[in-house]
């Protein structure tokens, strides 16, 4: 199936999208749900001819993620479709963050803001249209629980059946986020690499036949749902890129695609060329990214994840390779935190900001915190950090409670000492 | 203090806003922290002189309720201050839910999408401004959860202190949420109405001396907030009014204060003048409205609040007798679900749109298909229905969890009956 040109009858259900091709040889394929390259077992990407997109033309677009629809693999009508219309989330100046860590422009990425509270609705969405224009009838997935969430919300919407798999003893918010919908929700025993195990063995089986999976055989057209995070930070910020990203690690996808979302605003001539650094975020407790990074290694050593920011608990991640050479072409580094550094972190972003982050954002905050304090992130330099989830789904991480329970009476209040 | 004319030195801070105004008598007052006339006792509100808005000016302004700032009591320079920003959150399309229904045309104002996850957030901006003006350094308000979230994380952000009142027994991830932002939480014994008579008592002793109470003596700017709901719903229907309006009712402020935001629209030639049925929606537990409206009553008898959707939890409704006002004025009415309806709809609500709402919706969802079962409501005309807050922190309400839990792997998938 391997194809040496574009395929034109294929241009409409993909807008600019015109193959897959593999991250690795760079053979091309047809743009079917597939996800390995047959030579060389590499990745697979969407590839694209993009023509002329302009700022005006994305500016005069939806308030989501639609209008970069330009630049992503989705029907032209993609905005009229029933879908989740994840994105175009706040970009919030931090100035008393900022001010605590000594920095002197500091924004946050609030991705809570999209419609299931993290930044999953993007990759889903775009997985949603994929697996719309394939005829695939049930949406699954592997997850750390976000993701189980952002399916089960945009297969209500879209019409499809839905079965989701996540290790058993996630958080209860994103439990119960995830089977509200209606859908099907498989706990299994184990952790998140043994739910992605399982779910490439169902895959090839006879009862994962006509399944989307969107982050396994519908992953290249899912991935570039994150490009969305770079061209809304660039647009958000006036058109430009930032100098500093602070982003966390969970497959490394993420990360990857805000770095290819930066390069195609380069390319399109809708951002000016610059220099920007990319710093990786991990939790101590499962960085097997981070622990390469400071060894010098080439080669990712798995990890078995012991640590609160369950959502970025992937111990094998495929994309960690590419992430430490994103770092070390942008002059980042990829570092990580304690679990007692991801809450102080919740607390801070919190308490400066009025941001409820995940344990996700935590890391990044904290990591954020580190670079500063070790001197090894420019202060002076425009720096932007990803929260990309919701305090609301990991309650349990921060210890918050009343300050006090009393009477309803003057005299409760003054005793007290709240007065 | 009463004032017969404008007070042209307030004009900048608080944008086209001019005088506060008694609802009953009308007489008229300078812009300052008060919520009460004088002479009739009856509640204060914001008076204008908007001069010319064009829809223009609007759709080319901010991406949140500030876009309507000369609609608003609020600084020119409001965008740029350390706020929120809350609102233009999504108008979903809402055709599953329609079908099941049996509606032609059906949109969910979905308000979970506002940075705390409620709408909240609205009136909060409001009132932060107000309370930025008139130099206050605390914060407060009395609470049945949403609101205190929304308090703390705006004090946080805009850098006041903040001392939050709600009752005991809330749901968890409201008080997590209300604390985490670090202001103080003081859960009071007894419920919303004990709290608000507490918080009336303590304005008047010197301890609440230079406190902001958004929802007390910054009641007048606070309410105003909920207008934005009318002006966002009016321009994402295309410059339109709908034809039908389902809204919650907990003191009934929001639903009047969407009336007056759709009768501003019309006033200003924002939207054509047309006619518009405002329903409003309580829980059975809590229905003093409803029953009132059942009995063809003016006067509302307080209950003590018995149901799972405590945001509405309001037993003594200030604003009651004006919604009561309305619904007869419009054609509405003002009905009631049980606890057990308000699950299922908020089950029906997720299943069809993936719209995860708290209780609340719940209540609104289920009253839109009491409307349509009982012939009340018109299946052919536009309608919308307002989702007011988020199913994380009402999670509990709903019976949720996975489908299953088993060893990861194929056999047992099979064994478990899921293929």
């Amino acid at each position: 199936m391997a194809i040496a040109a574009t395929e034109p009858t294929s241009v409409r259900s993909f807008g600019p999208a015109t193959a897959l091709s593999c991250r690795e040889c760079g053979e091309r394929y047809e743009l079917t749900p597939r996800f390995a390259c047959e030579f060389c077992f590499g990745p697979l990407e969407v590839a694209y001819d993009f023509g002329t997109v302009t700022r005006a033309e994305i500016e005069s677009g939806p308030k989501s993620i639609w209008r970069y629809r330009s630049l992503l693999p989705v029907p032209d009508n993609v905005a009229e479709l029933p879908n989740m219309s994840p994105g175009l989330t706040p970009l919030i100046r931090a100035d008393r963050l900022a001010a605590e860590l000594g920095l002197d422009s500091l924004h946050v990425k609030d991705d809570s803001g999209n419609p299931t509270h993290s930044f999953k609705d993007r990759v889903v969405a775009i997985a949603v249209e994929a697996a719309r224009t394939f005829g695939f009838t049930t949406l699954s997935c592997s997850s750390t629980g976000n993701l189980a969430g952002a399916v089960g919300a945009a297969a209500a919407r879209a019409g499809f059946d839905s079965c989701v798999f996540i290790p058993a003893g996630l958080e209860e918010a994103k439990v119960v986020m995830a089977a509200v919908y209606g859908g099907k929700v498989v706990a299994l025993d184990g952790n998140y690499d043994d739910v992605n195990r399982f779910c490439s063995e169902l895959i090839g089986s006879p009862e994962g036949e006509g399944w989307g999976f969107v982050n396994v055989n519908l992953r290249p057209y899912y991935g570039e749902g994150s490009k969305t995070l770079a061209y809304e930070i660039a647009e958000q910020l006036g058109w430009r890129l930032p100098d500093q990203i602070v982003v966390p690690i969970a497959s490394g996808s993420q990360l990857t695609k805000i770095d290819k979302g930066f390069q195609e605003l380069i390319a399109a001539g809708l951002v000016e060329d610059k220099p920007y650094r990319v710093f990786g975020a991990q939790a101590t407790g499962c960085s097997p990214v981070a622990r390469a990074w400071e060894q010098g290694h080439d080669v990712i050593q798995p990890v078995k994840p012991d640590t609160i920011a369950k959502s970025l608990a992937i111990g094998n991640p495929a994309d960690g390779p590419y992430v430490l050479d994103i770092a070390r072409r942008t002059g980042g580094s990829v570092e990580h935190v304690s679990d007692a550094e991801v809450v102080d972190a919740i607390k801070l972003l919190a308490r400066t900001e009025g941001i409820f982050a995940e344990t996700a954002g935590g890391v990044t905050t904290g990591v954020l915190r580190k670079l500063v304090r070790e001197g090894r992130l420019d202060p002076k330099a425009e720096t932007v950090v990803l929260n990309t989830g919701d305090g609301l789904k990991t309650l349990n991480a921060v210890d918050a409670g009343p300050t006090a329970t009393i009477a309803p009476s003057l005299e409760a209040f003054t005793a007290a000492g709240l007065a």
